[in-house]
């Protein structure tokens, strides 16, 4: 696949993300998909996005920089959020603003494998103000 | 640029990093050069380099995936390796392994922007072992 159709393809999974069609990733993800070196079933993987959505009302997924080389995606993802209990942490008591490097492989033009990096050491020090 | 260029610029700067040949940063950086948006001059980059290596002694970048595109590059790049107090971090026991997610913009075939996210959280949870 060129680069412009997975270029194309990455940016109308982040539009299911944010459209939160969770019961469409079938179409952007290979069942099971490797997500930080776990196997997950795309349901499995489904809810834990939805969970996301729960402890973050307001997620929405901006793609600042988007990378496309080959097979493979590198996203620079901005959220501007308000949490309301993220994996354990207090909620915010007004807007914050995080970041995700993640890196993606696909393969027959669905997504195979994420590495996954989200900045919860910036994410801490804005809960904490 | 083409892109294999800049790939090939790209693993120069970070064989420079693995020779510890700080002095020829500026080579590869413009000068200043942003980094996670603050503006520092390649000598106060050297700097900060140098200290990861007196708290990583045994410090060596492992490119494991890079994409080129344009004028970026983004790198998943592994760090097998002994802390011996990184960060205001306890020293480590045995070798630990982590990851930084980093994305660089090229211009005139020098780095002129980083963003770079490294997982500290990986890095706590092998040193509370």
């Amino acid at each position: 696949m060129h680069g412009s159709s997975i270029d194309a393809r990455y940016r109308a999974y982040l539009a299911c993300l944010n459209d939160r069609r969770f019961d469409d990733l079938g179409e952007h993800l290979l069942d099971p998909v490797v997500h930080n070196d776990r196997h997950l079933r795309v349901a499995e993987f489904a809810d834990l996005l939805r969970r996301d959505v729960d402890e973050i009302p307001d997620l929405h997924y901006d793609a600042e920089l988007v990378l496309v080389d080959g097979d493979h995606v590198a996203c620079r993802i901005r959220f501007d959020c308000t949490p309301t209990g993220f994996r354990g942490l207090p909620p915010a008591k007004e807007k914050i603003s995080f970041v995700e490097h993640v890196f993606y492989e696909y393969r027959a033009g669905r997504i195979a494998r994420i590495w996954s990096l989200i900045d919860m050491d910036g994410i801490r020090a804005q809960l904490a103000r």
